[in-house]
């Protein structure tokens, strides 16, 4: 048997593209859930989706070459759903549901493609622009980020031989398989990966994925990457996320109606969802100025995803909030997803082990943690905060506050008529690493 | 291209046999220098090699199945060395020397063939002795050894599943590049890799070759490693072992001659051998008493290599026996290579820096390094001290003191005969991990 299998080589050697998306499952499934929604109530909503850098200082239009951009933008764009995987959508059961998709909704997403993009450079960053229909432009948003990682770990990486790349990868394995030991400790951890947006690359996020499955067994509830959850038979996990009360909150012509946007997202949701998809996330245009003006029903909701206020005081805050309603936050559950690593976690679920349900979603520092592990340091590989967030909805600009003023995002002089009208009360600034 | 290689699956599935030993060049250096000696001045001397296993708690012979230990060392016994390798024997420069073996010794060596052995099971450990001529039983050592402990890992990992490999090596790998990484930090560090016989496997050692290559650059000075050596474009070191003042020992007809042993030997080797290769290996009988009776011109000689005293101790004692002989340390060679870890290491360097030139020939704590490296603790996979030493030459017994009374060999009668006439001082006992 010849060493060297030729035709293989050959092949490798002349990839025209290594796709980083291969699969329009290849995104959060949460995406999924508030598409069919947006596609039920909001089919005619224009929205743009924009790429955003959080740190400046990395200049993605200098670390990744904009050919290698469009060439995978492109090739995102000619996905189509395959046939198993629309049968798979269609009979798989989420959340213990079956059919969640309507079969209208699914009809429609068998042609589903991604929209165009509008990309140009300035200043050293790429402008990346989604413009159309929500329901299409919000497909962008997974892809775009791993397209935009995955070729930032890429171009890192060309600098190294053969040799450092199996001490890197060596590293890196070693290194989460310390966490999954440090996570194996707690006995009623409920964790889950969050981390496709961010990953080093597809491959690795899969790692990442066996790692926590062989490691921590039942533990480990899922991911969010909708085809690593079929590939592997885990759970797809994820309810929903800030561009629904962003894109509510935009289309407001009263300010009555901005602050009632975001109870609106909820009564909009539950007319599409039960159950342990009725998750709360309170901290678009801050957390403290949401609990104090929600209906007494928001407390009957299964439980909230605090995203970016520090996890126990935002915790704490929202059993209070439970305990006022007459709610015993035993019965409730609150999920962790906001720059977790070990520690974080580890503290949080001390904190509230016996006193509420937890779930953790784990996302950068599980699929993109690489500091230290090149044999000599490669700025490139260690994680950086992108994101990719709606801009404007109806031509309208749209804003998130959160509970963090680092992770605020749109136009400055909108973003000060917001505070003027939710407060911003008890927000704290954190540094946003990842 | 079809994403599984239906031949190749089928070919690795159906091995018959997986040789652990697949050229007579895997083996150490020195086996071939020692070997044209032998082979000119003691061509009709008996040797018989035995297996030693120090750690008497592990049971190898319940740990390795004996049908697979046969299979593994006849197909030893099958092998012969290549055409390429006999030119590059005969072509290459070693110790920057040309032609360093005699054409008529090559021709001998081509047709070399490992003899028979002999193998029985008692007490739950092997009894593995290679009776025969010297220069046929002494390169049964090193394949001998190598099959062993790698049969020994390959029974440990069975338990393992895919995954937990995977992991395994990882954390290998990020050990040995801490290891490499450590060692970068002592700029003048000569090291080479003495770590043939004690590897975890054949391919596990290569690794570490290369490590040590891409990490330490000029500082590593090469392998004992024969086949290493060649594949690898590296130096192949080594020079002269415990067998040889054994083997003259146990021929000694009076006391006289046993006490002139060990300077026998070298007179031999330096009728052979020159410049680097005049290493005196001091302690087979204790380094004490082989230092006060030493004729002054063992002070000429390049260098010694103390392996088994403590480094310090031993170190400081060889070189108060230049400087009573009016050497300058500064122009001698201290070889260091029993037990080596990077801490000793370290030590011995910050030690003896600036006094004396050192070496250092890493062995165990390199090539099989894998304490906490398996998902769950697999106890097999811990280095053990197990040797392969000369037991009798001619029918009578050889024994070997040491400057450590736990690396003894030989009987305990014999033994004590040895100490009455050689003395005991500064035999210091010392726990022999590997």
């Amino acid at each position: 048997m010849p060493k060297t299998d030729i035709a293989r080589r050959v092949y490798n050697h002349a990839w025209k593209l290594d796709p980083i998306c291969r699969s329009l499952l290849d995104t959060d499934f949460y995406k999924l859930l508030m598409l069919q929604m947006i596609w039920g109530l909001y089919p005619n909503v224009d929205a743009t989706f924009s790429l955003i850098n959080r740190n400046k200082s990395v200049l993605l239009a200098d670390e990744i070459d904009e050919g290698e951009l469009r060439e995978q933008l492109d090739h995102a764009r000619a996905i189509r759903f395959s046939k198993k995987e629309m049968i798979w959508l269609a009979g798989n059961t989420f959340y213990g549901r079956k059919q969640i998709f309507q079969p209208e909704f699914l009809n429609w997403l068998a042609d589903f493609r991604l929209p165009e993009y509008e990309l140009t450079k300035r200043g050293g960053q790429y402008e990346l622009h989604f413009h159309g229909k929500w329901m299409e432009t919000a497909m962008w948003e997974i892809p775009a980020l791993a397209i935009i990682n995955e070729l930032r770990s890429r171009a890192a990486m060309r600098s190294l031989g053969p040799f450092a790349l199996d001490v890197l990868y060596a590293r890196a394995k070693a290194k989460v398989w310390a966490k999954v030991e440090r996570l194996k400790m707690l006995p009623e951890l409920k964790i889950s990966d969050f981390g496709t947006r961010r990953r080093h690359s597809f491959l690795w996020q899969r790692w990442c994925v066996e790692a926590l499955k062989e490691g921590i067994g039942d533990s480990f509830t899922g991911t969010s990457n909708v085809l690593l959850a079929m590939d592997t038979d885990l759970e797809a996990l994820g309810t929903n996320a800030h561009e629904l009360p962003m894109v509510l909150a935009a289309l407001a012509k009263t300010d009555e109606e901005l602050l009632q946007a975001p109870y609106r997202v909820l009564e909009d949701w539950q007319s599409y969802y039960g159950g342990n998809l009725l998750i709360v996330l309170p901290d678009a245009f801050g957390t403290e100025t949401f609990l104090r003006n929600a209906p007494p029903w928001v407390a009957d909701w299964t439980g909230f995803r605090p995203d970016s206020a520090p996890p126990i005081e935002g915790g704490e805050r929202i059993m209070e909030f439970w305990r006022k309603h007459g709610k015993d936050p035993r019965d409730k559950l609150l999920i962790f997803s906001d720059g977790l690593d070990v520690e974080t976690i580890e503290n949080t679920y001390r904190h509230f082990e016996g006193k509420v349900r937890m779930a953790f979603g784990w996302g950068t520092n599980l699929t993109n943690d690489f500091e230290n592990c090149a044999p000599t340091e490669v700025d490139g590989l260690k994680a950086i905060s992108v994101v990719c967030k709606v801009s404007s909805a109806n031509g309208r600009p749209a804003v998130k506050l959160s509970d963090n003023p680092e992770k605020a995002t749109g136009d400055p002089a909108e973003i000060e008529r917001y505070i003027k009208l939710f407060g911003a009360q008890n927000r704290v600034r954190r540094k946003v690493s990842v």
